[in-house]
């Protein structure tokens, strides 16, 4: 091997400052991603996104000729990162918005409740609220893995109950527990622990199916340190919270980028890449390790040990789940899409090196389907829906947006593929809710218009809620027309440039790269949206549910904080009813997943969810694709679905 | 260290021919072992027992001074192998009935029967015998672990369900099993081997509390390949008998010494030993080993894979289980004589080395206490006494004598530690029922006396069966009074030997030793079956039974092939009903152990007596004592008690 090239360079990444040392002929893309910096990369790395930008203010480099710069920007010294080599010392700056602040990562409130469980001694007042912040089910706190301390009589003449039937008979003095089960491990050390414990013990007891499994068993009271991490796996970040299962109370939050994003943006692409490069094994090291880092990371914020943590409880998408697992993803993206495992058994953490309490438990929430995710349930059991009498629509909007439709009655749900246009992906200046988004947007009229940015830095992109008024705004000023296009001569706002006619909000402007929303940008959103909408009218059809029927709709997913519901009927993604019906809801994955580590019913609730709930796989339903034709007009090809709207542009013209 | 101290020595034992290589100063009895060997020895090689006597033929030995060896025997060069120390080649003889022939250690026959299965194509004609053989119940054919083929529709665009449920209704379709498990290893190679196998596939699915864990998935068809191994884990010998699951069938038995006896041969001793010793590894160890030696040697007899056999279920006294588990014994020879676990949860038997299936499951029937153990609960299970209105009574003679009184309303047990006189142990001449064992004894007068030796062989100790005739036949022959003192002058067949009076069944002669029943013999088989009686004495008592009230008596232990039940009346060890009530039930152990693999409802049955079962501990029952001092005489102090005995002395006087 040629020496020079086993040169060793050092790259710096502006402005967080984070070095790293790589071989020289590195792909700066993996450089940054070798330092835990996660350049958005859509195509995974195949140079035609345009996604992972950086400038490069000193050394040498290697760039790969491309059409995804524009000439301002090649002027500047930017590269893409996924095409470029790294040949000498490097000092690169990542422009702001490119990587997100984990701290903006949406998570959810402590919204829902649980009953005060009976004769409990660690409820404290955790009173149900069946009406609260949306969520129409309350739950016993009954924790899925939980240290209950025992104090034993010792044996005597009079009693020879032998240690291990000794245990089970206190456990059940204070838990349900008809059934339980002990690991070989802990049957072998339980007589020595109660004996030098003087029959004073502290059992880790978990939920398993049906039965109840001493997980550890210590010597004294450790009852009060008990804690669990709800993790959101999402396909572009991990969100993961740190509960005190004593309390109930979410003690501390932390996420991250997941970093298997190196390998695509989307999960599909990281099954093909996966399958190409026979990587199973580095997806599930690569999730697992971001899951462990943020563990740690929260029991090193809040003191807390590692075996101190008894539950993991994950919610996320099907392919999410599967890669955390290292089960087999390949034919959930070929006909006829079908999961290894929808209902995940509960796993000791340890086994898939999770790194908690060494015989610690870790939890899935179920699944529907294939593109019907353990998140989407979690949503249904976060928004109560599934216990309400009325009718009640979710819609989450995320890479893919699903759908769920129902009652405590019945449930459908279905997803659409229609793409992920509303976290910013295949919009120009798209990006998630991070720091510099324009988040917020009002049209004030022909050349007027006021915007906002998360964290009111310098804009640096448009994320999820800012393209969604502008969508509106535009439309209801009149700037587009029913089908989108740009009405050329309506607004000065609209100009002509490099991709045609685009609405521009920030000029190009020294230091200061132009943002603006493209024609193409406006199709893609139309089509997410359409994707959406047309989702929504199979399932209301087939379920011959009214508009007037809904009793509440629910939007989830990472728009940002300043969601303005109302835009999402005026562009014709959810269907038009009260404003006050519809609820914007968050990370109900996160929701979910924290109902269920607190609440043994919560999972048995999840379980009859997913088995109750019926998919429809819209790519073979004959009525999908001119539903989806029809919802690529604003609102709709049918007005009088969206009666509000017609009204407000009669007022307004 | 000193070169010659290292010298190998060869040691040839006849008349077996084994041979083995041992370092220079090795004690003769571990070298016995090292071969396979297994030589009496009851006080765990401390030199005190007498029961180790091996014959020096060649070579050079440095043996300790002993008291026990008399003047004959010292003069063939006979030798206590634990007190002799090998110095040079050596060729040694063991005497005949002081290695016991595998296939002679008592296997219980296939009594007991199983209902057949509703709609179960592997019951063949397994129709239940509820009054057969003394077992008064019969469970569904429905084994602990099963192998069920499944041939699932694969997914379709119709039907997305996931492998993992998708193999869950296939086998829900097939067996009951409402609660299900799998897992993680299975989980994850699932997917692949559907595909592979078109999603045709046997799921080995094993009962564990109340689930049903899948515990392996194979391509293809291989429903007809599953068996069991049963297990009686004694503390002398271990037995084993492989089954076929499919059909319910014994295919073959095996048996073996418990490799522990070289530290003892009561189990107090070898917890003594293993707690000096720090050796309760080693002692698992060597169950281990036995174990697996004669799973090997059934496997390769009827060219089973190891592979195939999914299930071990073991029944054993409580020490036996603790030993094989590893688990906390040394407070079971203490007081309050507490036991780790009595209802030991399936573990997999990998977990402590047994080899089976990967992932194959080893159950231990449950134990009531430290005194009574799981082979008297499979005793209780194989009787059937638990299911029947009238009250039984159920004997097992072994090492202790374990005492079982109820019906199917309540159960009562106890354990009389009065020696295991009756296993040929503190007996001079006794022996187990191994070849030359005399078996069977009758007294037809004076100086005239007839017996017969298992396998016709020459006569080299008396086994159970063979003392319980003298006894009973000596007594009522008039040799022996009611207090157990030979009458001197009544037959010429008494003497007075080295140890005081005595009665000679084989004269010393040329190459032939003198076989004779000493007075402290009498006194310790007095011992032993006065604390049988007063336990039985003690229960009945407590339950208010009386003699009458008893429809059945079983007698279980390893006496022989020719037990005169009728003699346990005549020397009062049993209480005396008509002898058509009196039922030799051999090893009830193993019938239990067997019973259970092959139907979960028997495992349950056997859950539900062991924790139903009052414990007597007789060690601190006020009355127990004085039962015991009156039992001590032929056949008791109050003749009431044992009329029938009264009617034939008077008859024959």
């Amino acid at each position: 091997m040629d020496d020079a090239k086993k040169k060793k360079c050092k790259v710096r990444f502006g402005p967080s400052g984070l070095e790293v040392e790589v071989e020289r002929g590195t792909v700066l893309l993996d450089a940054a991603h070798k330092v835990g910096l996660y350049l958005s990369s859509v195509c995974g790395g195949d140079g035609y996104c345009g996604k992972c930008k950086v400038i490069i203010d000193d050394g040498q480099f290697q760039a790969k000729p491309t059409g995804l710069l524009t000439a301002d920007e090649l002027r500047d010294n930017m590269v893409l990162a996924c095409q470029t080599k790294v040949l000498s010392d490097l000092t690169v700056t990542v422009p702001s918005g490119h990587t997100l602040e984990t701290g903006r990562i949406l998570i959810d409130s402590d919204a829902h409740r649980f009953r005060e469980m009976k004769g409990d001694p660690n409820a404290k007042g955790g009173v149900g609220d069946p009406n609260g912040e949306g969520h129409g089910a309350a739950f016993a706190f009954d924790p899925l893995v939980r240290k209950v301390y025992v104090e034993m009589t010792p044996p005597s003449v009079q009693d020879h109950t032998a240690d291990h039937e000794r245990l089970y008979m206190a456990i059940r003095a204070q838990i349900e527990a008809p059934i339980m089960q002990t690991g070989y491990r802990i049957l072998q050390k339980l007589s020595g622990i109660l004996l030098s414990a003087r029959y004073r013990a502290t059992a880790t007891v978990g939920h398993r199916g049906g039965t109840t499994e001493v997980i550890e068993v210590d010597a004294g009271d450790h009852s009060r340190r008990n804690f669990a991490v709800a993790v959101d796996l999402g396909t572009t970040t991990v969100v993961a919270h740190l509960v005190d299962l004593t309390t109930g109370r979410t003690l501390d939050t932390e996420a991250t980028y997941n970093s298997q994003l190196n390998f695509g943006d989307d999960y599909v692409r990281r099954i093909i890449y996966a399958e190409e490069n026979d990587a199973f094994d580095e997806m599930q090291n690569r999730i697992v390790k971001d899951l462990n880092n943020l563990i740690l990371a929260l029991a090193l914020r809040q003191r807390v040990h590692l075996q101190e943590i008894t539950t993991v409880v994950c919610a996320g998408n099907t392919v999410m789940i599967h890669f955390l697992l290292n089960l087999d993803t390949r034919r959930i993206r070929r006909e006829p899409y079908v999961a290894s495992a929808g209902f995940v058994p509960p796993i000791r953490a340890a086994e898939i090196g999770v790194q908690i309490s060494t015989r610690g438990l870790l939890y899935c929430l179920p699944a529907v389907a294939a593109y019907v995710g353990s998140d989407i349930v979690g949503g249904v059991l976060a928004t109560g829906m599934f216990a309400q009498p009325g009718i009640s629509l979710l819609a989450d909007i995320g890479t893919n947006g699903e759908i769920v439709l129902g009652n405590r009655d019945w449930l459908v749900c279905a997803s659409s593929s229609a793409g992920p246009a509303f976290e910013g992906s295949g919009v120009r200046h798209g990006m998630r809710a991070g720091a510099g988004a324009i988040e917020k947007f009002t049209y004030r009229g022909p050349g007027c218009f006021e915007y906002q940015t998360i964290g009111d830095r310098p804009p640096a992109g448009i994320c999820g809620s800012g393209l969604l008024d502008l969508l509106a705004e535009l439309y209801g000023g009149g700037v587009v027309d029913r089908t989108g296009r740009f009405l050329e001569d309506h607004d000065p706002g609209l100009m002509y440039g490099q991709d045609g006619w685009q609405y521009q909000l920030v000029p190009s402007d020294n230091g200061r790269r132009e943002i603006a929303l493209t024609q193409a940008d406006i199709d893609n959103l139309l089509r997410s949206k359409a994707g959406v909408f047309a989702a929504i009218r199979v399932l209301m059809d087939a379920t011959q549910t009214r508009r007037e029927d809904l009793e509440a709709v629910y939007l989830a997913g990472g728009f940002g904080n300043f969601l303005n519901v109302q835009h999402a009927v005026t562009i014709g993604m959810l269907p038009d009813v009260p404003i006050e019906k519809i609820h914007f809801v968050g990370n109900t994955s996160m929701a979910g997943a924290k109902m269920t580590l607190l609440s043994r019913e919560a999972l048995q609730r999840a379980e009859e969810i997913a088995a109750s709930m019926t998919y429809f796989d819209l790519m073979s339903h004959h009525g999908y694709m001119e539903e989806f034709i029809r919802a690529r007009f604003l609102p709709h090809t049918d007005l009088t679905l969206f009666p509000s709207v017609q009204d407000k542009k009669k007022v307004e013209v």
